[in-house]
């Protein structure tokens, strides 16, 4: 049985962060929602080092829970939240980046926050704590990027509220981002996520010990009312499944935990020991002032606002949502990847199956998935070697003392940073589902020898019917071998769309820009004319809506490109005819019962198909892909598959 | 915009209930979990005429903050609960049963409860109120209708606690209940519901006000807490897009509420109102009593408990969940469909499509269907004509006068009861989505005149390859035509599996138990062996997985009948081989582009497959439809439907 306690939090403790330094800005802090903060302290740690052109920056936010302390700093220290991502050689790794993790402004773990002095007073900030946003919390950590001299980021990451925060970094500050990660995040809460926000709040605010908030001074604080709201975001961060591993099997057999609420179930007994271990570490203030932020974060409800949002970005984009995440859905993230692909940004996007719900960010469960997908991301940005050096920051602790920022005690040291070439390519990896085009990958490569002459064939007769420097959408794109080859032909503006999670890591490996969709659901992600090309490569037989997946093509491109296996190939008419048997060949390389193509058609039967709903067949190449020769003599009966250009 | 408050809920008050009798029974009640209550009062309404066989009795049970007014008795009258299925001409016809609510034990509307007086005691019982089950408070509903005279009930009709109420009602006494209805409900709730319970217990026994659970006489009670655990159970009632269509558009203007509670969003205003409203008319206590018995009810975690549990039921069931009800999900509904199944227990099920989340089965959106079905399934059980006569129930309200309980004087006193006959029987309609049977019937009735021949032809043939009372269950079934002839012949036990809610619905207007079921997903209800015959007619080719559909149907009959388009008829091949056009028929009456066909096999590739996995086929019979007739010369060419009965 799973430990009934592991979480992404139990890791996390109230002790002191003997790495975290920090940094105190005397000017004042005007915030977005009015109110002025006197001055602001940024505790922050870093991992690896800042390389001479200071150009190998990586800033990670932290969720609402978090802390600066995101990774362990050598072996003896306490383990980090984000141990699993970053470290010497791991998906970020701190080898190549200098990594900086700062506590977000309102937190309680050493930047300014309701718990800290206000200078103006002597006394706790408490309720006189102003609201703040997210973009606050960015300038913040502005500054303290000014203070370390660096101008430009390799790349913001960060998950949840940390996404919001790498949000707001890309799209307020274009220039100084080269690539953002977002991860489990979205352009603003659901309304049933702002609600179970909102009930926590009041949890804490109609505890009576919150005493209008200034409870520092006098009794425990509102810890029973942040104790509720604490269970009642466990319950958020864990999806159904996940819990019903958790806790189904041992219901009614609860932890022994001292605790002063129920402890009935195994559920319960959890939810008591994640709520008594938030209030000795958090701040009540902390958990009013960060949620509100969270709930006040708004990229936009609609289409247009959301595109507006990413306009002004600049960098190449990286965004991740999980499928069982019912707290930040995936549909959340979709809608902000269709905003950037209706703008034009380079994104790529992979929603990742998983059933450890919100949580999965922080869970080494599909780290194999989304941290490999972030370490060819961050190759894939421009990036040169650099020599290592002490930063030159003057920075102060929390407490006053003035110290200078030392080099940590990391392995990583002095080792000369690796002169940053993309991964090395994966070998393609076959698809599962329905992913067509790799579908189709795989049997070449599973079959006859001269596949691969067949297949090159194929995709070279598709290269020589798009002109240079033309903007090509792939659908269907498998591990990017058209892509890739389109990208050597000099080709700028290229995307692929696919479906299996392994197929995107290996076209990211490879730099490519892709994102994930089921062709079944149409292409809502793309605008009108946004492609000179686009491209469905062997994949129209395994479409079920004909119709719907070649409109799209012809809404967002000038041109399509459609390759299928001709129905009426004259050794599949022989079958039929003579053997009475369902057609198979190298095209059309499956049983009848277990094949990826749902739909047959002859060349003929295609020709019918676009007059009937309005495609101009602009040029048609027939291929006998068995002999690897071009077909000139009535295609439909002797060529086995087809290439046709189409236009409206 | 839909109105911000309204809800299941929202028509609640905490007025007395003026039609509202109650008997109380002085007898002790010894409770499951030990413990007993000297006395129990059970308070009551009823609707409709008692026929003179006693037999006409629909016994309602009420969820966790719902009460004895399931309905208004008269235009005058407040509005019930369950307005929108129970009155006269609705869904549950008051003019033919008579309908009977109870408030369940441990509420706090008039039966036995935390906030009653203990008569032994002479104070409100608070925390001297024991622990109570699902079983307690169908044990005082029995010691009602034995007050009543009522020895079997029509059927027992309940959502979520009160389709746990149902439930026990079936599995505990099976002898006095023809029919269960159960809504929205499972056999346990998921941890994750369980989970919600516990902060919303949690959010009441940390509230100061509570006092240790004695607080009637001292104070407000913990009407904090109680808000809090309301607000907390509203979010869960509501599905993320119902909350996002409430609340989305306005997110920033909230409605202006007096109320303690946060508000600055519209979502928290809508929150906070249900939150002090529902502290005005419940008790907190009785919040506490009944939430945990439905944490405690468990009817069992695996298949094998679950079939155990079923075992003794002697009723007809119909299950219905809502594709959106994340608190009680739609597999937990189906867990206890395939229990019933396992069992051979008369069953029909629907998983509703809709966006209201738990309280659908509260809501008029889709009572077109729930109501409509549980109108079908009451007309479908035994049932005679009874003259209406006064109950010569002796009964007291709670304080304690003697009352004879009236004629209510609804519309539908003196009505004559009408003779039952099933409902008339709908037309077949055509089904959505991959309903095969009834999308090739709907072909064949929109095709050539002799289709009705063809379709006759076909379901005959396949009747006389059926021995008289075989077991039958026939997958795609459509509106119910190859089963309701079956029934005609004098067939019993035969079930269908359809995916189309409207074909389920003229499949239990037609009588016929129907179960809804994807075939994609495999046949995991039904056990192996449980029928003589299993059946897929015209349904094959549509199929994904067809090895798994045809094992499984081996696995669950003896015998499966299976009939399918040849795709190597004559006319087919004609077509490819001589025009290079996909094939088109009746048998294959779709364009290539738009076809729920997604297989295609000729009579010889079904036989080389069927060696291939070991299915044996005992009998094959070829029909040309087109003509009319059987085919014996050369069937691979000549026929375009062929039946084959396969064996192990």
């Amino acid at each position: 049985m799973p430990d009934l306690f592991d979480s992404s939090d139990s890791i996390r403790s109230g002790k002191p962060l003997k790495y975290a330094r920090s940094v105190t800005f005397s000017e004042p802090l005007h915030l977005e929602r009015g109110g002025r903060l006197p001055q602001v302290t940024v505790a922050f740690e870093t991992y690896g080092r800042l390389n001479a052109r200071r150009d190998n920056a990586v800033l990670i936010c932290h969720a609402l829970s978090g802390d600066s302390h995101v990774a362990r700093h050598d072996d003896a220290d306490d383990p980090g939240w984000w141990d699993i991502l970053i470290g010497p050689g791991k998906g970020i790794d701190t080898d190549r980046y200098f990594v900086i993790c700062p506590n977000s402004l309102g937190g309680c773990r050493g930047s300014t926050g309701p718990n800290g002095i206000n200078p103006e007073t002597g006394r706790r900030y408490g309720t006189d704590f102003p609201v703040i946003t997210v973009g606050d919390i960015v300038e913040t950590q502005r500054r303290l990027l000014d203070q370390l001299g660096i101008e430009r980021l390799r790349a913001v990451v960060g998950g949840s509220l940390g996404g919001h925060t790498a949000l707001a970094w890309a799209t307020r500050h274009p220039g100084r981002v080269a690539g953002a990660v977002a991860l489990a995040t979205s352009p603003r809460l659901t309304s049933q996520a702002l609600a179970f926000d909102v009930v926590g709040r009041n949890a804490i605010l109609s505890d009576p010990e919150y005493k209008g908030g200034d409870f520092y001074e006098q009794g425990q604080g509102p810890v029973v009312g942040l104790a509720i709201a604490r269970m009642l975001g466990h319950i958020t961060y864990l999806s159904r499944e996940a819990m019903t591993q958790k806790f189904d099997a041992e219901r009614f057999q609860p932890r022994s935990v001292q605790t002063q609420f129920e402890t009935k179930f195994s559920v319960g007994s959890y939810l008591a020991y994640q709520g008594d271990r938030f209030g000795e570490r958090f701040d009540p203030n902390s958990y009013l002032t960060l949620t509100m932020a969270i709930d006040l974060f708004d990229l936009g409800d609609t289409k247009e606002q959301l595109a507006a949002a990413f306009r002004a970005s600049q960098c190449r984009w990286l965004m991740m949502s999980f499928t069982s995440d019912w707290l930040f859905p995936p549909f959340q993230t979709q809608e902000m990847v269709d905003a950037l692909l209706a703008e034009g940004k380079p994104v790529s996007s992979c929603n990742i199956a998983t059933d450890c719900g919100h949580d999965a960010f922080l869970l080494p469960n599909q780290v194999h998935l989304y941290g490999e997908m972030i370490r060819a991301f961050l190759a894939n940005l421009e990036d040169e070697p650099g020599a290592a050096g002490i930063l030159p920051v003057q920075s102060q602790d929390h407490t006053g003392a003035t110290g200078i920022l030392p080099v940590q005690s990391s392995s990583t040291g002095n080792m000369p940073v690796a002169p940053d070439e993309p991964s090395a390519v994966a070998p393609d990896e076959p698809s599962a589902g329905i992913n067509p085009a790799a579908r189709f990958e795989e049997t070449a490569a599973a079959s006859a020898s001269n596949i691969f002459h067949h297949h090159r064939l194929d995709y070279e007769t598709i290269l020589g019917l798009i002109p240079a420097d033309s903007s090509i959408l792939d659908l269907g794109c498998g591990s990017g071998e058209l892509l890739a080859r389109l990208r050597e032909r000099g080709h700028r503006r290229i995307i692929g769309v696919e479906l299996d999670e392994q197929a995107i890591l290996a076209c990211m490996r490879r730099g490519l820009d892709v994102v994930q969709a089921d062709l079944n659901r149409g292409l809502p992600a793309f605008t009108d004319g946004q492609f000179d090309f686009v491209v469905l490569s062997q994949t129209l037989q395994t479409v079920l809506d004909v119709p719907r997946v070649l409109g799209d093509m012809l809404r967002v491109g000038r041109r399509a490109i459609v390759s299928f296996p001709n129905f009426a190939y004259k050794k599949h008419r022989r079958q039929l005819a003579e053997e009475g048997r369902t057609p198979r060949s190298l095209a059309l390389n499956f049983p009848w019962y277990d094949t990826p193509n749902v739909r047959f058609l002859s060349i003929v039967d295609f020709e019918e198909f676009c007059g009937k709903f309005g495609f101009h067949i602009l040029e048609q190449i027939a291929l006998d892909t068995e002999a690897d020769v071009q077909v000139f003599d009535d295609p439909n009966l002797n060529a086995d598959v087809a290439i046709a250009v189409l236009g409206r």
